[in-house]
């Protein structure tokens, strides 16, 4: 194989990047398995569009598919491009300056907690000084989350409101650097008198590696 | 902005990168600044096909110029740009099943230098007992390189081999994990009976990091 048909091969995998439709679709199975009738909800797109999408999705090796009774369950093909979807995130916002701005001001409005230097995220939520919430849907969480979160989907916060004990600090996290519904649960949270604030930007990635 | 526009956004960077050669250009710049003559050039393209790919690039973000003279001395915008390339190729040999299968094929013929545990490349180099020689071209070598490399092109290894005083071993490098060039050096230096090996698979970041 010549140099150049490498090129020719990893612009094959390209091809698959360039439509918002596609990046959406793996976005969403990045973090859940879910069914072409699931994705046609979940992104409002007609069932025969998430379809095409994904045969090409699957042309190029980002998903494959299992059987499951009459339904067939589309996962992205290996964590490998979860990473590499985050990375194109990052070298979006890099690369194109109204990306850029509009990330600045959304940072300038995000109240991202910052632990102390003598502390631990992990051993404050076992102390129950922090709650953790995951602010995803329930099947996001229930493919996988972080390690001592509990869910609180953000169409439903208000539930998490009313029966939080009001102790210590809760932390929201959804799930990467575009996503919002962490802000709008800590805006919220502090609306009903408690301390709120964002886990971090994205945890994408974190989610991913957990096994 | 709304989430869906920021896969909008996203999808333009991704259209960058869905035909070889714009890769191939992207790449080329990965190891040093060129012209659009010294890309077409090198890449044996058409100077309009070049400039053509080129406006796309810049309009994406990826590449910037700067006039030099008649010139317009084009490079990679930022660091991320070479990283996340060297992340696309990663990516596509996961993907891709014929690209995996070629890659293996190379490992297995390559020569790949294991530093034993108690030492350190860096100190061999300095106390002579390793050669670390570039094979990528003089331009190139120029733009940067690894430290304590001394530059020894491809298409002037003879020159190399015949002016080397033979002592301790040989490592090569060229730029990424498709490029042979690394290889064929290895090849000619033990044809000639000194001991040589690649230095390692990819150095292309390492090289962008050098400053």
């Amino acid at each position: 194989m010549e140099k150049s048909e490498f090129f020719a091969k990893m612009s094959e995998v390209g091809k698959a990047l360039d439509s918002p439709e596609r990046l959406r679709i793996l976005d969403s199975l990045s973090q859940a398995a879910r069914s072409v009738e699931d994705l046609s909800m979940v992104l409002e797109l007609p069932v025969r569009t998430v379809s095409h999408h994904l045969q090409k999705l699957k042309a190029s090796g980002f998903v494959s598919f299992e059987k499951q009774g009459r339904h067939s369950i589309y996962s992205v093909s290996c964590e490998g491009v979860i990473r590499f979807l985050s990375n194109l995130k990052n070298l979006s916002v890099e690369l194109l300056p109204d990306m850029k701005l509009h990330m600045k001001e959304l940072e300038g409005t995000r109240a991202v907690y910052r632990c102390p230097d003598n502390k631990n995220i992990d051993d404050m939520i076992k102390s129950g000084e922090i709650t953790l919430i995951d602010v995803r849907n329930r099947e996001e969480y229930t493919s996988r989350h972080l390690p001592g979160a509990v869910s609180a989907p953000i169409d439903e916060i208000d539930n998490f409101i009313s029966g939080f004990d009001g102790r210590g600090i809760v932390l929201a996290y959804c799930s990467d650097v575009f996503c919002v519904l962490a802000d709008e649960a800590v805006t919220e949270i502090r609306k009903a008198g408690y301390t709120a604030f964002r886990l971090e930007d994205s945890v994408t990635e974190r989610i991913a590696a957990v096994r």
